[in-house]
């Protein structure tokens, strides 16, 4: 331990604030190089200088009608009782829009009122007043006149504009040119992912800011992965500054950690402004200046990667354009859980989005700064201000949206168990309809009755087995669901069981086998169905949980039990066979149950909600569930009971299927 | 007449909600075709198939923080009071974060919490609980789940959770490409501009349609122009529809004129389903469909064109892509003007918009179909529809927005009298601060000051002389704007005077000349400043402007006049000497006047009309105006007058130049 370099404690720690200030000031006298180029290719640019026009448009008196060219002068008098006769090419021309006017012609008369008379006569029926139908010079762009100003940037009119003006180049500020230099021994490039061991991480950031810092207009140089050693790392960063490139990124080797040498290099090499900032994800984010060129340590989790990215790299970006950095797209939202966040940290916590029952619900999900899909799950980003120890449940709270506003309209929130036919029910929906989205949190079937109750979602997924009736969800919701009429509609039936490595290696049998001393056995959560089923299993076996090694790990998801499995982190894991199959896991067959959704009255009439009752009883997605292996869809869309909110009222129908629409 | 095709009188002309119903209906059974491509440069794309894991992240338990790993148990029972010691490499190894575990290992001890002993020992004083400080197998994303649903557009986060998913290629909807084909005998391409002669124009819409075509997504293919023949367009659309492209767009030729053949071709090769839309720009619209191919006939005239675009092409072109089209942003604004309308048509007016007194005002910009910079100016769009007569003044209308919703609350709106000086003020305003952003709406002196009366600009500028005093504009705001509070402040002083043809081949001297029956005069709008000049010279001398040939005829701005004495279509105009040196007239000097800005107290501390008042004191902005030659700035920014309303409160004061800021 002794032989690594000093560690970094973050002593001079910044606020997100303070560092944004530190390194707005710093970059105020950044701006990216100008450079000219043709008009006709300055899409999305931006004007380093106001442009004049230098040909006027039109540059000709032009017809604007189809018709006569004619001196008003000529057709005065001109009326029913005495209609004048003009001359073809005498006294009258025939023009078509565009044309421009003969010499000694100030009016165009419209084709529709010219009456050919034949022998190159012609007449009409009343006269045209000066400059009748005429496109004059100059209408549209004078000569010397300013068509753009400077910081403009480019759209396509402009371009039109600008050729019409007679302006064929355009000085515009360079593109910003971005370095982005991963580091790390333990990587590997993404091209060559298979070969990936354990301890070695597939490189992925690096293209990841590179199509961020595409979207702000820059150009993203995405350098080969330089190993975790102080000299490479210098090395680099010397090459980098001496190239023509606008700004640095060094991706990860910027925590506090022994690999750690980004921030002490670039004081070596300059000057490090900022190291560290309390935000979170974000932290080990360093800010410096090396030879009057910016350079960013950027962390190397990925969503610390990309909070990071947004709050110094994006804001730098457009400032080198010199164009203001457009502002995130925010909202009003109904916290849907209680959110705690430490104090003194400006916290980024992803969520979900929809409206139901009027108001536009956000239910976080997964913290981790290491979990990138719960960027690519979320809908948007409610920022936790390091004043504040969180947000409690309800709350109304300003979220940053992800998607487009409109298309929050447009979001089915399904918040419950978890049942990998979801995925597929999601991917329906929006192969349909690619307005629609599905967005859902796994909380348990429980978790998903207690949404529903709080007005926050618009269906749950439901599984709990009533073990006094062998009965699912109908007793759980007479309980906790006491005032609020619902449907149940049966999705699927699948089947659960034992979750063991290929071959059965601890030849486990069925659930007695899991007590046994050398078994090591991975749970769900408390409130999870698949928890209460294997309870049921074992209380009907009359065997106490507590002999179960393992009983009190909790994992949230079928998927999360079977990798466990498969990693041989656990011998056994109870889930539905589906999850077993996608991880070619054998699998013990235990129970058959009932997934059902729970569908509120206030939802159910949602052409949403009844599109994904259309495509729960379609033959096309009954025949993907079914290929999963494990599910039994025989009754999918069976109603399986009507709920007043007091009483059950009986009523079993089945959902028709409407394949000519969905198939 | 009668060589030419017959004309097409738009017999079946369709609204516009007619024809987009129609246009949907066709396009419906449209769809991109399908490629794979590597999922690194996926950025924006869609996808034609969901997404699933092939590997989990991570893919191996991993330290989540540096340290060392241990295996819980043997930690139970450490304490403050009994430390329990670890030997490195049997019992405790040193991990990084990322760093795989060790085997038989199963938590991390934070290294802030390991206290080195030598001899290869350490000791920790709290127990390690399982998993803690560990990223699990497939803690982000497990093998076999859905990353992403089809018809999603890839996100930078998106490319991450692919990479690190395994995922390396993905199959995407191809961008949709679009043979761009511009017809006309009478265009020349952009790049031979200067060979130009009149009624040739420049061709640019090509440019603009691909433009248009990349920021929907898809490839715009431009193509060589073709003359306005039967036989050349034919064979142009046979080829097109034969090659690999996904649409085709014939521009111009479409309108009811005599060189219209594209309906007459699109109907010979295959379908046309609507020939004319009533709305305006945009009337010769042409919808067709030629092999199963979507074919538009694009008008001519480059609003028309991009309103056609947007109304077709562009929803078309997100439906090949699978995606939906997004919407435009709308606001809501009160109308600055009365909009009459024709009934039966959908009129699309453009607009400049800028918040005024909290509200946000609508000011029309001008209407024609040809005017490139009525697009280039605007902020936005006025939609009238076709059941409506127009709009009246006040009235709330909604609006589409073609700026950034935030920019609008950074914009100045200045109306009134028109004078060269105030591109460069807009220009300095956008470079000092790239978020401001002047719009203008020349509608004479007297104009201005009907808008300040309304509340419905922040500034106007303006040089009303009174006749009888020789003051300027004080007299005309005491009778217009009672009850108003103003300050007056003068922006500069400058030259009036005839413009005449270089070498001045009339041989005009004064005013007076202006009656002589050889001359041809070009006047001004009345309420303008610059025709109470004329008229006052013209009392002066007692001469009578009914002997002036041209005197009737009317332009908005002092360029325009300019223009047409360029052009040869008036001998002479009054307008100020910039106009005259802009384009190489000569000047005949008639008076000196003054221009002032006015402004309403209510605006008079915003910050950006306090900016404004900064850059008329700065030496650069003088310099600048001094450059345009005929302007005397020596007294820009004295105040010649504060108007309570009711009186004027005596107050000539110089504003203080800030050079140190603005030069």
């Amino acid at each position: 331990m002794t032989s690594k370099p000093e560690r970094n404690i973050y002593l001079k720690m910044k606020t997100l604030e303070e560092a944004r200030q530190l390194w707005r000031e710093a970059s105020s006298s950044f701006l990216s190089p100008v450079e000219t180029i043709p008009s006709g290719s300055a899409l999305g640019r931006v004007l380093a200088q106001p442009i004049i026009a230098t040909s006027s448009v039109p540059h000709y008196h032009g017809a604007a009608m189809d018709g006569i060219a004619v001196k008003a002068q000529n057709t005065f008098g001109a009326s029913e009782v005495h209609p004048r006769r003009l001359m073809l090419g005498k006294t009258a021309f025939e023009v078509d829009t565009g044309d421009p006017l003969p010499q000694e012609t100030d009016a165009v008369v419209m084709i529709e009122y010219v009456e050919p008379l034949g022998a190159g006569e012609v007449q009409i029926r009343s006269a045209a007043f000066p400059w009748q139908h005429v496109r004059k010079v100059g209408e549209d762009i004078v000569a010397g006149e300013m068509l753009l100003p400077q910081h403009h940037r480019i759209r396509p009119a402009d371009i039109g504009a600008l050729l019409a003006g007679g302006v064929h180049e355009v000085p515009v500020y360079a593109r910003p040119r971005v370095w982005i230099q991963p580091t790390g021994t333990e990587l590997v490039p993404a091209s060559r992912a298979a070969e990936a061991a354990p301890g070695q991480i597939v490189e992925f950031n690096g293209t990841v800011l590179s199509g961020l810092v595409q979207e702000c207009g820059g150009e993203g140089l995405l350098q080969e992965i330089v190993p975790d050693d102080y000299e490479s790392i210098k090395q680099s960063l010397a090459k980098a500054v001496d190239s023509p490139t606008d700004v640095v990124l060094l991706n990860a080797g910027s925590s506090a950690g022994s690999e750690d040498y980004t921030a002490a290099i670039i004081e070596e090499l300059g000057t490090v402004l900022v190291h560290g900032v309390t935000m979170m994800p974000g932290k080990p984010t360093i800010l410096g200046v090396v030879k009057n060129k910016p350079v960013i340590g950027v962390p190397g989790y990925p969503v610390s990667a990309i909070m990071a990215f947004e709050q110094f790299v994006r804001p730098l970006l457009y400032s080198l354009q010199g164009v203001p950095c457009p502002s995130f797209p925010e909202m009003d939202a109904v916290l849907g859980r209680k959110m705690p966040s430490k104090l003194g940290m400006e916290e980024f916590v992803r969520v979900i989005l929809g409206r139901v029952r009027g108001k536009l619900i956000a239910m976080p999900l997964q913290r981790g700064a290491g979990i990138i899909t719960s960027l690519t799950r979320a809908d948007g980003i409610l920022q936790i201000p390091q004043e504040l120890e969180g947000h409690e449940v309800e709350e109304t709270v300003r979220v940053r949206l992800l998607r487009p506003r409109e298309q929050l309209e447009h979001t089915v929130i399904m918040i419950g168990s978890h049942d990998n036919s979801i995925d597929l029910l999601a991917n329906e929906l929006k192969r349909l309809d690619s307005r629609l989205h599905l967005s859902s949190s796994n909380v348990g079937s429980l978790g998903g009755l207690m949404a529903i109750r709080r007005g926050q979602t618009h269906l749950a997924g439901s599984h709990l087995l009533d073990t006094e009736t062998g009965e699912y969800n109908l007793s759980y919701i007479e309980r906790y669901l006491k005032g609020t009429p619902l449907r149940l509609v049966q999705l699927a039936m699948r089947q659960q069981g034992l979750l063991v490595r290929p071959g059965n290696p601890k030849n486990i049998r069925g659930v007695e086998d899991l007590l046994r001393p050398d078994v090591n056995f991975i749970n769900r959560q408390a409130g999870a169905g698949t928890r209460i089923l294997l309870d049921y299993c074992l209380q009907q076996l009359k065997l106490s949980p507590e002999g179960i090694h393992g009983y009190e790990q909790e994992e949230f998801t079928h998927m999360a039990v079977a990798v466990n499995v498969l990693s041989g982190r656990a011998d056994a894991g109870m889930a539905i066979y589906a999850s077993a199959r996608a991880l070619h896991l054998d699998f013990i067959p235990i129970a058959e149950e009932r997934y059902d959704l729970v569908i509120p009255e206030t939802s159910w009439e949602d052409s949403k909600v009844q599109l994904l009752l259309d495509i729960i009883v379609s033959a096309s997605f009954r025949k993907m569930v079914s290929d999963l292996g494990g599910y039994d869809v025989a009754a999918s869309g069976t109603m399986r009971g009507v709920w007043d909110g007091k009483n059950w009222i009986h009523e079993v129908t089945r959902r028709k299927t409407k394949s000519h629409e969905l198939d």
